[in-house]
Parts: structure tokens; sequence; C-alpha cells
């Protein structure tokens, strides 16, 4: 798992040009190790009068939803994470929801823009992968090259207005010696959902069969290791379809907006 | 566990009045929640020609010899952990070991004392067992009022000159919540053992037999909880004991040196 990661200013310039290229429409694919040491964001968009109870959401549930950045209502720039940043169209892959029912997937939604509609930026595990790799631990399913494994709890959200749902949790394996400096590492980016949730005993979180997950492959445990979980920017997607907002507008998991801010500025410590 | 911690200067006042009755042979039993915020010190006492070789041991092995101080060859005071500190009286009970052999337990070493000895002070597991606990966490075994639960791994300390051994743990049991949580408040404390080494399965640090500690009581173990393990200030007792030095003196488990120092100040962050 090398990494060649440029020095500071080149890293945000790869970003840009990265985003420029998703701008444009010529890629359209997951953004998974692209722009090496910038943060990659999960994305929802609603409207104004739902946007209140969803910043809200964020608030009580800042590990699930680390809230990274807003924007103003009609106003698709977010000047928190990037200079040139239009959220109509720098996402590689969005899902348009509609009454909480997925209608179609979009690569622009200029024609969906509306001057009502608010977007809320949350930090992403790609940030805490990568500091979990410059540790020297081994991330299995980035070795695999396959998607995390994803697993919903019988753990509940705290509710703010219309929104409310169960946790959502990744899981990472890890050898004991290697998930204690795991949570040593994440714990210095709660932005970025922070320390795990939870290590071992999947049912002790309503996690019925192990072999089993939301979403992701089938977990891929060596022997002596244990499961740690995570909480999960998926958390946000299941809670909005659950309210069923007449709009709402999500990425795609895995088609992050790339942003001009470093990982390394996320660290709390 | 309610307890009173006095303000700054009124700690260090109460370590050193119970300071004052031990030296004075008043108090010559365990030391567990004498003078809270203040740090305990293990203690081992070995002949100059020893003490570059135990010095290099506890470089290389801070996780279980976690060294906060040393004095000059012959001089019994400890300046770096208290103005007023004698180390030939000021512990409540010592060990004295002769040719890796314990010939006698002794409250004061004045008689035994002479001008080649080197006293080592290092972090003890009270310091962070005060943190857990001003986090919120139960500590079983205080809840309990018995002695923490240790065990003899088979991960091998870094050999330095005569002195090798295996690394000595001790135990707590936690919910994985508060395993998480206790990894994340120990981490802060480098100086009195740092983050745990290992949870989970105790035979994947060599221990055949969880129900037969080598010191301590049987584990005490609730629905749901896992074996959380430190690196332990016993870990150079049973090194020493291997090397044999001619003269050896140790505190007594439990009778601990009382510092100057707080708890507060040996955090890194």
């Amino acid at each position: 798992m090398t990494r060649a990661i440029p020095n500071t200013p080149d890293r945000v310039a790869v970003a840009r040009a990265h985003r420029a290229d998703i701008r444009a429409g010529r890629h359209d694919r997951v953004t998974t190790g692209m722009a090496p040491g910038v943060v990659q964001a999960n994305i929802c968009i609603v409207p104004a009068d739902w946007a209140a109870e969803f910043l809200r959401f964020c608030q009580v549930n800042p590990k699930p939803c680390p809230l990274i950045g807003m924007t103003e209502p009609g106003d698709p720039r977010f000047p928190m994470l990037g200079d040139d940043i239009d959220i109509r169209s720098d996402v590689p892959r969005y899902r348009v929801f509609r009454d909480g029912v997925e209608v179609e997937e979009e690569t622009d939604i200029k024609h969906l823009w509306r001057d009502d509609l608010v977007a809320f930026a949350m930090g992403c595990s790609y940030s805490f992968e990568e500091a979990l790799q410059d540790a020297g631990l081994r991330v299995r399913h980035l070795d695999n090259g396959t998607k995390t494994t994803v697993y919903v709890t019988d753990i509940a959200c705290t509710p703010a207005g219309r929104f409310r749902g169960p946790l959502v949790v990744s899981m990472r394996p890890f050898m004991p010696k290697d998930a204690i400096r795991a949570v040593q590492v994440t714990s210095r980016f709660p932005s970025v959902h922070g320390a795990p949730v939870h290590f071992g005993d999947p049912t002790q979180i309503g996690i019925a069969d192990f072999d089993k997950p939301y979403s992701g492959p089938k977990p891929d445990m060596r022997a002596g290791e244990v499961p740690v979980f995570w909480a999960c920017g998926v958390t946000p997607q299941l809670v909005v379809e659950h309210a069923r907002p007449p709009l709402c507008i999500t990425h795609k998991p895995g088609h992050m907006l790339l942003t001009d801010r470093l990982n390394a500025e996320f660290s709390v410590l």
C-alpha cells in the first residue's frame, strides 16, 4: 500500500484538477484513492424547510454525521470546503430521492437545483483510512480492492424532528494490538467518524447475521482478528429515506465530493 | 467511587503528610487510594554496576518500565519526585532479594543502604486507574476492593544485558464501548504504562489458563465484557529475580512511593 503523497499545495491542485474533470463529466466513477491527503465528503441536499432539522440531527449525532460544511439556501457554492466548488456538478454521481424513494441517478443536478436547497457535507472514512495506513496498519478492504462492509445496528440515533433511525456502521478487521492502535489513530479525527463505536461480538450491537452485511462484501476475517466497527456516513441516507422529504439528493456511495481541505487539518492532535 | 480530590497544593501536602507517616513507621500498609491525584511509583534498587543495564532495559521496554526518575549512586534522595524524599525510609514495605531470591521484607532499609545503590522509580497503574475513574469508567477490582488480576504472558521484553524476561500484564474487564474509551484515556499517560497491549482472547498472548492468574484474584467478568490487558510494573521484578543481581530491593506490590508529582503532569495531552 504505497501512496505517493505530494506536498500540500500540490495535493490541493490534484483535487482541483480531479474536480474539474468531474464537473466536465470526464470522471463519473468512485473517488477512492483520488487526491491523497485531501478530505472527501459525504453530501446530503434537502429543501430549506428540512434543513434546520437535518442540521440538528447532525449536531446530536456527530459520530455518524460529522458535519464539515453547509451551504446557504439556494447557493451552490461551498466556500469553506473549496473556492470553486459547485455542488450541482462537482460530485461524480448523485442519487435523487423523492418522498424517500430513489428515482434517478445523475452526474449533474443543475436541472434539479432550486433556490431553497441546502447542501450538507460530512466527513468520510476515506480520511481515517488514510491515517490508519499512514500509521502502518493494513486496511483489509483496501488490500482486497473492495468496498467497506457495512451493517445496520440496533443502536438508535438521537432523533431530531422528522429525522430518526438506526446507526449504520462500517467494519474493519484487525488483530487486537492493531485495533488498539486504530482506536488511537481514529480518535484524532472526530470530524471523520472518530473512534470506533464497538469491537468484538456483533450481536451486542444488534447485528444478527455477521455474514450478511447491509452493503459491501462478506467480512474477510483472518485467524485471531476481531471486527472493529465505526459509525458510518450511510446513516444519514437511511435516516433521510425514512423521513421522506419531498426532495433529497445525496452522493452515490463511494462517489464523494473532493474538497480543498487536507485530512491533516481535521486532526485534533 | 466518589473521591474528594483536593486542589493542587493540598494534594501534594496530603502526599507529604502520608510520606512523613510512612517514614516514621506509622503506616506500613498498601498505599491504594492515599493522596488522590498524586503519582505513586514502583521502586527498584540495584547496585551501580547493574544500574546501567537496568536503565537500558527500561529504555527499551517503556510500557512495562515507564521510568519517571532515578537517583545518583549512593544518594537516597529523589529530587525529581519530591524535595524531601528519602528512598531508604519512604516506601511502606520493601522486598529484599539476594541473588534473585527474596530474603526479607523491611519497612526501612537504612541498615542495608550502600554508597553504590541506585534507585529507579517507575509509573504505576494507580495513576491511569484514577484517570479511568475520572472519565466515568468503573474499574472492577477497585469496586470489589481487591488487587488487580495479573498474568505472565509469552511476549518477551526486549533484553538489555543481563535483564530479560516475559511481559507481565494486569487485566481489567470492560464492555467494548468502555474499552475503547479506556484506550483513549490511558493513551494519554505513557509514563504510567499507557495504552493497553491486548484485549480479548487471553491465549493470543500466552495466557493458557485465564482463571489462574499469576497474582491477584480470579477474573471477575460480567456478561458481554472483554478482558483488557495493560503492561504491568511487576514485569521488572520478575526480570530482576531472573537476572539475580547480588542485591536488589523493591517496593512490596501495592506499597508504593508517594511522590510530590501530580498524575495530571504526566498526561501528554
